[in-house]
């Protein structure tokens, strides 16, 4: 069974496909830079054949032609017709979706409806939808939502205290992002320690560029740090995460800037950027031993943020089996890793140093061995996330 | 000793005068609704004797005229001559005040400087202190600032993840609140436990219809869940507290509404009153008996954040001694006090139900005989704190 996994974005389609016997990707690939004149393609397989493409790559439509062009050209794939389902990644799936869903005219219609949620990312979700759909209508498409794993939220997590209206007319509450990797990584980490996932609590660190960190009860997500927007919660790449939202209306006032001006600095221009002068956390590590000390600040305020929800998530959830870090670095940066956990004995996390420092592609866990919270360590992979769903899905519809 | 205490408001006068030696309030007082036709003004003595003014009260000159003839008409003064000084609550200091300060010329300048910071507040202490001392600019004045507690914070507390420009320009930045209540509640519990304050660690927690709470490491103040403004961190009776930032442009955009008005929305018709339909917690938890669904919502979710706050400042304190709760809520609401401590037995914190439900005046302990952590209650008298503040520094500027 082959799955096509398709991320599609405001100007970019990055597909990956995988061979589900196996659960390896034969191939992934990224179309970038759509309608603009230096767009560009790229196609690498499992076997290390390299195909490129560039030039002017008008629409979308246009995007996922010359994906397939790719797909054929490398020789991953000779007909769609070995294609048994393609899974869409969609961000916003609001309080309408509580699982992934095979795509019709009324999935479609629904995703159109959540676009003031998601105004950059659902329109491009729906661009690459129906150029799938169009060229191989016969083929299934399943929609897998970041926010389906949030939606076990209680009311008291996801209410913001704002006047009800906001909440009946604008849809205005916690949806939480980075789902499918919270739900993959959580899963995976339940398995390391042999633990049925029902009965599985830990807490969840997705630190990438983007950064989330989710409360998990005995397998459930209860509480999750972004919120309407991708931007609540932890100090990001560019993205100032949780502050006074008294700053918003205090820098229109005193700054002269608009509402729109601040949304943009507060998701491009802020976080470690802003405080450390680069968003890339290998480079404020170096400026930091290089003795700058706005990124050592940078590096400080990255690191309080994550250890105050850990601490806030520990008082909703309780006893909990694990922490678990995951994305770039997450996955790779042992120095944070370290950062995060020293003074978290209290809630008996004890890492191991040397186990935490050794590079490693598996799941593993690097607390010290009597530790009653482990620290586990898992690449995430939300596209194998993505493709799983789709063929649950796809086996479902045809069992009913 | 006698020390006259005021808190100019807006359109307000509070005011109470200390016989230091006894360290007992002589009398309180208010002028209320300055500048209306509804003026109302009101002197309650210790001895009970009660005088009310009614009708206009043009500004804060007169409203200051009219709190010396209800001083003198309640007799709790003869003359002006008794008052040794006078302590004025100023809301914000910002980081150009770390500690209590004789009023000149130039301390007002740099309050007036501030003003940006605290609109509302900053102008009515200004008037307030104009007027003591153009009565009698003999009387030593002093302001004591609700920020200075919280200089103490590290700079990755107080540092928002935004533009430095931001900071440098509009000393955009983490100030808190309630400083003077936090200090003087943890110095309390530290007495009740027999502690040096320099070696005592704790979280207090101020919870009244504004509610904020404080991280302090050894009698010092590493974070504090206010921020620029008095509306980030906890819900509270009208204020929403921290939401995603990007709420506000989103409701702009969508709702229509100016950054200005989305801040009043936030900070008079949120929290409580928004979600419970009251901003009297009373009333919430009666509206709750009575199967009220959406006070029990207002409930949890009041109750939810500050339990996620005293988790975090667990993570970033280690081992504290105690968990203080004080102001209207935190004295006087057990039910309150009691959903906060429930779950939080893995931090230390074990809750004596009948102790917590006995009320009383005195601070004390309310915890299980073996808890880690003692849950202490300490009614805050911020008026003695600044009449305290203002005999100390009376006295270090006579040695000088």
């Amino acid at each position: 069974m082959k799955i096509l996994v398709i991320n599609s974005g405001s100007s970019s389609i990055k597909f990956k496909l995988y061979d589900m016997e196996t659960k390896t990707a034969l191939c992934k690939g990224l179309v970038e830079q759509i309608g603009m004149p230096n767009a560009h393609a790229k196609i690498i397989t499992k076997n290390g054949t390299v195909l490129e493409k560039t030039g002017y790559i008008d629409d979308h439509g246009l995007g996922i032609d010359v994906m397939n062009e790719l797909l054929f050209g490398s020789k991953v794939l000779s007909s769609l017709d070995e294609i048994d389902g393609v899974g869409h990644r969609v961000v916003q799936g609001a309080d309408l979706f509580d699982d992934a869903v095979l795509i019709d005219d009324e999935v479609l219609e629904t995703i159109r409806n959540l676009i003031p949620l998601a105004p950059l990312h659902n329109p491009a979700h729906l661009a690459g939808m129906k150029e799938t759909l169009r060229i191989r209508p016969d083929i299934p498409n399943v929609a897998v939502f970041d926010t389906v794993f949030h939606q076990t939220m209680p009311k008291s997590s996801y209410m913001y205290p704002l006047p009800f209206e906001f909440y009946e007319k604008y849809k205005v509450r916690k949806y939480g992002a980075h789902g499918t990797s919270h739900q993959f990584v959580a899963k995976a980490g339940a398995k390391v320690l042999g633990i049925d996932f029902d009965k599985f609590s830990c807490i969840t660190l997705h630190l990438g560029s983007g950064a989330s960190i989710s409360a998990i009860k005995d397998g459930k997500c209860i509480d999750t740090t972004m919120g309407l927007t991708p931007l609540e919660g932890l100090m990001m790449g560019t993205r100032c995460g949780s502050i006074d939202p008294a700053i918003v209306p205090f820098l229109m006032k005193n700054a002269n800037l608009s509402g729109e001006e601040i949304d943009t600095i507060m998701n491009k221009k802020s976080g470690l950027l802003a405080i450390g002068g680069t968003n890339d956390m290998r480079e404020i590590e170096a400026k930091m031993d290089a003795g700058d000390e706005n990124a050592k600040l940078a590096f400080d305020m990255f690191v309080l943020r994550i250890k105050k929800y850990i601490g806030a998530y520990i008082a909703i959830l309780g006893e909990i089996n694990a922490i678990i870090f995951t994305a770039g670095i997450g996955e790779n940066d042992a120095r944070v890793r370290e950062a995060v956990c020293s003074g978290l004995e209290i809630f008996g996390i004890r890492m191991d140093k040397d186990k935490n420092a050794a590079p490693h592609d598996e799941p593993r866990w690097v607390g010290l061995p009597e530790t009653k919270v482990r620290i586990i360590i898992v690449p995430t992979d939300e596209e194998l996330a993505i493709a799983e769903d789709t063929v649950r899905i796809i086996n479902s519809c045809k069992k009913s």
